[in-house]
């Protein structure tokens, strides 16, 4: 079996953890590459995260209702399939899982697919230096199977083991109420006419507390860290990761100094609403998580119907009390959303250590230590934009390691990156695995498409198609851009980019009055605004 | 029975119709300029409109459970009694109605209202001419009673009788679905799973369809003239009444050539979102209604919850075809959000004139045409501000003119300033009855202020108290100003203006990190910022 890469002989085997975000493109890469992948879902369908299911089912993730999508459908798609425009620009579960469906019909990936098949271990052969295969086992209905890979592509998600360290919060065992994990929330229901705590403010537990809000009696939301929150509609109404993430002000964020950045983040991030007086400043505001993503909850504090409190210290049989707050909060209910572990069940702890809820990946992606590079994990990071056309770039990037077409460097080299990395964790707005890394979404991607050769020149752009090079370079970084050259370079990526504003406002303008004007010369114009003004108050790092 | 102003004898009977917001004010004015009121309410309790009841009640106004002040509580309180520093900024309907009861308790007004006590009729007297008194007829438990008043207060509000104008939709009768006025509207749950059609654009109309597409299947909301929509939360998080009524922002806005303005403003408003991406654009933008508030809308387009349509062209039997759309909508219900008919049923017509939903009043509160200033309309503006103050500064000259104190304009001049109102009637921002007028709240509050001696000299403050002067001329426009001098000069004025920006932080800086500063260093920044920025990008007319 042809365990050695780029040989002419029989394609490698691939065998494919999960069919959520990452499983889907990592199967349609190994497609695109001429692999034989094989892929591995439990559940039966499709979809992952995205498939929304009223019971919550052990060890998958679980969804609440009304989730909506924190990044834009352009700056989400996968790179050669863009969303239809009659999607609207953030989208609820189902519209995002309808899409994925579309994906695996388009690229016929079903076929590849089993479903209701658990993978239960994945072990480094007795020949693994020599072959780089994996044995891997599965489980099917009670009966288990092995299998020899060539390589696997771990893309089993982390959002299945809900972090739960109650031994954080002192006087828990004796609380009265009732308590669960964010895991656990469908419907704002369970709220109704009650005193609702919810401890942590990432992007669960500001949804729930708004939702809640609606029908509890009162909502107290806890954070010790405080959070800067982001608003899907972002400056002129255009989706906020449609204005952050551009080249333009990538480069501008890149080439100030450390502390001017900061201050001047920090004063736009303040421009929606002033962070302290909502009580939710970060700690130390130079070292921020990422961002919240959210539209309701300032003029939910601002109408008394959600109240931000410091963190928990202490639990009592029908209350909690807050750092530095002398009066007990009574609660009958407690939500924790506290995130997720990592965690890798199938996996021996050596090929992929966890520590810290920190995998030690190269480039978050390949164990540095391995003595040949046929395991991957896919999308497991966290960026300030979408993580499906991330994840995407991780799968070609990797098909092509497999395939021998691209090199790693050398394990010493990756094993000191990723040391450097776990120093510098917690840093401004980027990649994270729990904690905030340094890197931002696009610098990472461009780095991955630069080792595939897929990364666009935009000055060559700009002599051969100076229309399409502004468009690249100012305009939002769409996923199409890391199809118009190199490798699994698409025909239709330059009108995707041309066409993506189009697509962004076509759901949205359903009403047009005799005196609007188009939608290109507003938007330029408007384009222009944005630009200074982006340019001047925010986009420095 | 002394009918002549200002004698020494028996105080004036003044009859005060309603006990709501304009009712309770009206009454306590009276009772600090020595008359002697007696208010008829027909309900059983205090507060008129904000007084939310589960079952619609005839002839009253009716509430929807989740409503919220759309001005803040510092702009809304009336002028010598701040709302407690605890109180949320903007005010579910349960708190604003608290703050009527305690009104009521402070001013000891409760035994000046008879309850349950409907007024029949105000009829102008034989002796009229001379006494300028009226006969006023009650009705309680069935019991009719006959009055004589010196003067009447007319304070019933303009949320009872809805207008319902279903001659402007062909086809509605064919239509097979439900169909109500959103008077009629309390819970979403008669949304559960349905297709809605919201008709207008007004408050009302945004706030329903926001809470329909929580449940719903489909929220459509159909606007002919369009709207531009503001957020309570505005910049930096600050108030957005706060910041837009101030003395210098309405400085500007008075100071600068019309068109200037317009496009100015028209940039400003389309700063949180292009108002034509969103479908929201209006028809004509120089004529312009007064803004919704409503800090949701702009989410729910762009994540597909609510769609905005042009105005209904026809209803089908189970549709709705909407101009410039050939495809037909499904709709199971619509709710009509078509606003409210003024109507004064106790009145005579020839007293108070009512045309095209507007009605011939000298400053909105006097019938020029009467013989005596013995009868006073209150409340029925609608500012682009609080109407709480501006109503208590009403009922201040009201009485006063009653008192003699303060003389009206001869019978002409008050004539030809009504009928110059009436053409001027479709302009900018400002006072409306239904359309909007273009006097705008600060100086139409000024404007009656100047007539009974109580607007604040600024000029002459400078010299006296500095740091007051440039909070009242800076800061917002706060009613305690209206108390700094002249007749019901308060002595708590001068701190209730120096802290109402406590008042304000207080209830949202819940959670104070080690690193926050103190309220004051970083709001006089950002004031500073904001002025700077509101100066440039806004504050123009």
């Amino acid at each position: 079996m042809a365990g050695k890469a780029g040989s002419g002989t029989a394609a490698m085997r691939v065998a494919v953890v999960g069919a959520g975000v990452s499983g889907l493109t990592a199967l349609k890469c190994c497609l695109a590459e001429g692999l034989a992948p094989t892929c591995f879902e439990q559940s039966r369908d499709v979809g992952g995260l995205w498939r929304y299911t009223e019971h919550i089912e052990d060890g998958r993730p679980s969804l609440y209702t009304s989730v909506v999508s924190n990044t834009s459908k352009e700056m989400s798609a996968f790179s050669d399939f863009p969303f239809p425009e009659d999607f609207p620009v953030f989208l609820p579960h189902a519209r995002l899982l309808e899409y994925l469906q579309r994906y695996a019909e388009r690229f016929a990936l079903r076929q590849h697919i089993h479903f209701g098949t658990t993978v239960v271990s994945v072990r480094k052969r007795p020949d693994f230096a020599a072959t780089g295969q994996w044995d891997v086992v599965t489980e099917a209905d009670g009966t288990r199977e092995s299998h020899v890979f060539d390589a696997v592509m771990v893309c089993s998600g982390n959002f299945s083991d809900p972090s739960l360290p109650l031994h954080c919060f002192p006087g828990i065992e004796r609380f009265q109420g009732q308590y669960f994990h964010s895991r656990q929330y469908k419907h704002p229901d369970v709220f109704q006419g009650k005193r609702v705590l919810v401890v942590g403010m990432g992007n669960s537990g500001v949804d729930i507390a708004v939702e809640a809000s609606r029908v509890a009696a009162k909502v107290t939301v806890c954070t010790g860290r405080g959070a800067w929150v982001f608003s899907r509609v972002f400056d002129h109404g255009y989706p906020w990761d449609m204005v952050f993430n551009t080249r333009f002000m990538n480069l501008i964020r890149n080439s100030l100094p450390g502390a001017l950045t900061r201050g001047l983040i920090s004063y736009r991030v303040n421009q929606w609403f002033n962070h302290e007086n909502y009580g939710l400043q970060p700690e130390k505001s130079c070292l921020v998580r990422e961002p919240v993503l959210n539209d309701d909850l300032p003029s939910y504090i601002i109408t008394g119907k959600i109240t931000i409190k410091p963190g928990v210290k202490e639990f009592k049989e029908n209350s909690a009390i807050f750092y530095n707050c002398p009066e007990e909060e009574p609660i009958d209910i407690v939500v924790f959303c506290t995130g997720y572990n990592i965690s890798f069940p199938f996996l021996e702890e050596a090929d992929v250590k966890v520590e810290n809820n920190h995998a030690s990946l190269y480039k978050y992606v390949f164990p540095a230590h391995l003595q040949r590079p046929t395991l991957a994990v896919l999308g497991l990071i966290k960026p300030l934009g979408a993580i499906m056309p991330v994840t995407e770039m991780q799968a070609r990037w990797v098909t092509r390691v497999f395939k021998g077409l691209c090199q790693l460097p050398p394990r010493s080299a990756m094993e000191n990156e990723v040391m450097e990395k776990k120093k510098n964790k917690v840093q401004w707005f980027g990649l994270s695995f729990d904690e905030v890394l340094k890197i931002d979404c696009l610098v990472y991607s461009d780095e991955i498409a630069s080792f595939i050769g897929v990364k666009p020149n935009v000055l060559a752009l700009l002599f051969r198609d100076p229309k399409l090079a502004l468009s690249v370079f100012f305009g939002p970084c769409t996923p199409y851009q890391f199809r118009l050259q190199g490798p699994g370079c698409w025909d239709g990526a330059r009108q995707a980019i041309l066409t993506q504003w189009d697509r962004t406002l076509k759901p949205t303008r359903t009403r047009v009055t005799s005196s609007s004007s188009g939608i290109w010369p507003s938007f330029l114009t408007l384009f222009g605004f944005l630009l200074l003004m982006a340019a001047v108050f925010f986009g420095f790092q």
